[in-house]
């Protein structure tokens, strides 16, 4: 086995290791069972540290690809179908295929969203196995949903409109589907008009499409930093600057945003006023009022996302940016996913301005022309029917229960120098680690015992710090959060013992092999 | 009333008026059941041909907003609601709505595509009323579709998967459906492994994923002159170049895309080379061979739409592009929207390239993460179930009887000067015009006696030409089809009359009020 690392294009080592290793794989060159070199071998054979070459081992591990035995080494998986089997593209070196590599446009995948993809996958992929416990989940537990009650109401919803359901129809969306999320939107305080939704594949699709009429290459928008990392990656892609405004825990800080603005043009903003992904802070009435007059002096429009508006566990709704912008200055951005579930990509943009609203229409069209159909009847019979509304209040009550669970735990089991709040509302508890401290180190420990988190780089527009972890609440009973958050308490006060030298470093590294 | 026309912004002046005008009833500044203007009295006050009003109202009656009762004039219709009524961005002039004029990024929505998008809302709004024969529409009969069966199949999918049919999964799509389409790729004479599958939302979105993946503003792609135009508006919203090749009757016309490769610099060619949209040509296996050498020699993709290559009526199945490709080099694109039905928005990408392949699927995950797993689900249900293709069959069969009579009706009707051809499968016929004959024009002339059709320059991405229509015959009974091509002849020869001055032109005018 012989490969070359390239040690100037940015992408980290481990990554470009895992790479290799994976294409060796998938070509069938490294064969079903077989014994991959030796950590120690290999790093020497690249020039590298170890422990490179240990993470990108684990990294294999996490994708299924090989396996390791304590004392024997790690060996690809058995069940590995080589690409060599294929009937077509099969006998092909890498140099007889066709060269993709000069052709991509300018603004795909840096290298940090390879970092972020992978930290995604290991935070991601590892879900399904019983013995984790996934704080990065923030999927609510399968049997709380009423799923005959959904089968019936896809099946109603064909009966009732019948192949009109299936067929194009328009691009805003399904007529009756549009009719009746006025009377949802009434929750979040929001008076909105049919005429001015246009039903979207979630949220994510909704900036896309937003980011795409809005933004040219060079141009710079402002988000909280820490922020969805969704939103990150398209902005990314259109080659946008992006700024993210320190936050506190009224959300957004104000007076900073106040700074850059005077400062230089900002093009959009992009902002989670309620339930703040991943610090979960809700911005309070006066600050939304004073985000709403910076931003109309400058015109500069508004993103609102309300990903979670529902999920409200204490005290009182806040006014959305929405209700109170008269001038249609701000757009929203809703979806079902974090309310019902993710698979169903349905959401919505909400923008009032009819110029801007026609040409998000076109959008819509030559991206994917319009949603499902289907989907909207199933989802409009499912709120009609009351379902909704008793699953809502289902979800609640669990997710107060888990909310709880957490926010004791963390008391019982954290260090004093970790900073959280118990969180009033949407899925996630947010911790604050003292600055020496590394969540993505810390998650390569945890992930050893089976509790895995989302590190705070992984929402970061700038990516300099990683003292902080998001713990959804959502997916574990009670008692699992305790034990998960057990578990980290107890690295959380090793690695404090560590920076502070009561612990040799080299205890600190778990054997993989 | 009052308003004013920019002469000078490139924006058709009846679409100006149009726009004014629908914001006015919108508004409620025109009143439900209110006179407009007569369209000479409008003319003089704007300076305009009154042709250019007359045009304008069309349009207006087209969209529902106006009605016109012979010898009284056009009134605003009774049951628009203006948005005056609404409780949120209500009383608002344009004046103290948020401006987003001068926000946009700079390649969304040039003139060319609002005069394209006003053409296909005349072709496609008109499709519901019972006594217009719609050509340009490619929906099947409602009748035809197993609905019931199709409805089982929902319900049992759910029953099968259960919730993991609604949460989040795998950006490349639902497993059991990947592992399925393989056998279905079959039919095109294409070996294709599961792995190499990302399902998307459409063949639409497939052509946006993969276009912001390898092009940047600036950069040339190829296309067939004529061509679907969806692809146009994605090329023309990233800024891109395209160059239209001339085709013949085997299709793209491969020494002039030479002398074009020769002579610059081209980053993608996109090909529809089985039943070409909207030609119905179909490129030999020689000449496929041939775009493949000279893609080959100058390092092109190849982005090959399959959009229908299951829809053969007559002759032997050409083996696609990808069939012939051992490198990787053509990336497929298809879908169920012209075999099953539109608004169901399943379609695929097949990239046996790892590298692009890769990029793809992050491409789609921060576009709108995945496609929803239930429609997948269900599709699958459907096809397992022999439920596919015993529909294909039924619908092949009618297909051909459709096929049949449109071709015998032009032969009877059409002027000898038109040229056309027996479509050997898909969903039209495309019908030449001498070059002194303009489609569109003959259009807004037939649209009159209910019978449409989409013309040439809806297709073009050079739009200097206009001689041509293209005849969908999936939506009719041969009975229909017959009476819509009569009247289409009776103009056609009415046209070539005019043309040649054996009639006077003024008659050739419709009243409209």
């Amino acid at each position: 086995m012989f490969f070359e690392l390239n040690k100037d294009n940015g992408i980290p080592l481990y990554i470009q290791i895992e790479s290799r290793l994976t294409h060796l794989i998938h070509q069938g060159i490294l064969k079903p069972l077989e014994r991959l070199p030796a950590t120690r071998e290999l790093s020497d054979q690249l020039n590298v540290h170890r422990n490179t070459v240990v993470q990108a081992y684990r990294e294999l591990e996490v994708k299924g690809l090989v396996f390791s035995e304590i004392g024997r080494g790690t060996f690809v998986n058995k069940y590995i179908r080589p690409e060599a089997h294929r009937e077509t593209f099969s006998t092909l070196t890498a140099s007889a295929q066709f060269a993709y590599d000069g052709l991509y446009s300018d603004n795909w995948i840096n290298p940090e969203d390879i970092t972020m993809t992978a930290i995604e996958n290991v935070v991601r992929t590892c879900q399904k196995p019983k013995d984790v416990i996934a704080f990065s989940s923030v999927v609510p537990d399968k049997h709380i949903f009423p799923l005959r009650e959904f089968q019936n109401c896809t099946y109603h919803t064909i009966q009732k409109y019948g192949v009109d359901l299936l067929e194009m129809g328009d691009t805003q969306g399904f007529r009756p589907f549009l009719e009746y999320l006025p009377k949802f939107f009434v929750r979040r305080g929001m008076t909105v008009h049919s005429d001015d939704i246009v039903i979207v594949s979630g949220i994510q699709q909704g900036i896309d499409l937003i980011s795409r009429l809005l933004l040219n290459p060079g141009d710079t928008v402002i988000t909280e930093e820490l922020t969805y990392r969704g939103s990150l990656r398209i902005f990314r892609s259109l080659g946008v600057n992006v700024i993210g405004i320190p936050t506190d825990r009224d959300g957004m800080r104000i007076d900073l945003l106040e700074t850059i603005l005077e400062r230089q043009k900002i093009k959009m903003i992009y902002t989670i006023p309620t339930f703040q992904n991943p610090t979960g802070t809700v911005m309070p009435l006066e600050r939304r009022k004073q985000l709403l007059e910076l931003a109309r002096r400058y015109q500069i429009p508004i993103i609102e996302d309300q990903y979670a508006n529902e999920l409200r566990l204490d005290g009182e709704e806040v006014l959305p940016l929405a209700a109170l912008d008269k001038t249609g200055q701000v757009i929203v951005l809703g979806s079902f996913s974090k309310i019902l579930f993710h698979g169903i990509r349905l959401g919505w943009v909400v923008a009032p301005n009819k110029g801007f609203f026609n040409k998000l229409c076109y959008a819509k069209r030559i991206t994917d022309w319009q949603n499902n159909y289907l989907i909207q009847g199933a989802i409009l019979e499912f709120c009609e029917r009351g379902y909704f509304d008793k699953y809502l209040k289902k979800k609640l009550k669990i997710l107060k229960e888990r909310r709880d669970a957490m926010y004791e735990a963390s008391r019982n089991y954290f260090p004093e120098e970790v900073f959280y709040e118990r969180a009033c509302g949407g899925l996630f508890e947010w911790a604050e680690l003292p600055p020496e401290l590394n969540a993505y180190e810390l998650l390569m420990e945890t992930r050893q015992r089976g509790v895995l988190f989302t590190p705070k780089r992984f929402f970061s527009a700038h990516a300099d710090e990683d003292n902080g972890m998001r713990l959804g609440f959502v997916s574990y009973e009670p008692a699992k959060i305790e034990e998960g958050i057990r578990i980290l308490g107890e690295h959380l006060k090793h690695a404090l013992a560590v920076q502070s030298n009561t612990i040799p470093v080299s205890e600190n590294i778990a054997p993989v092999i």
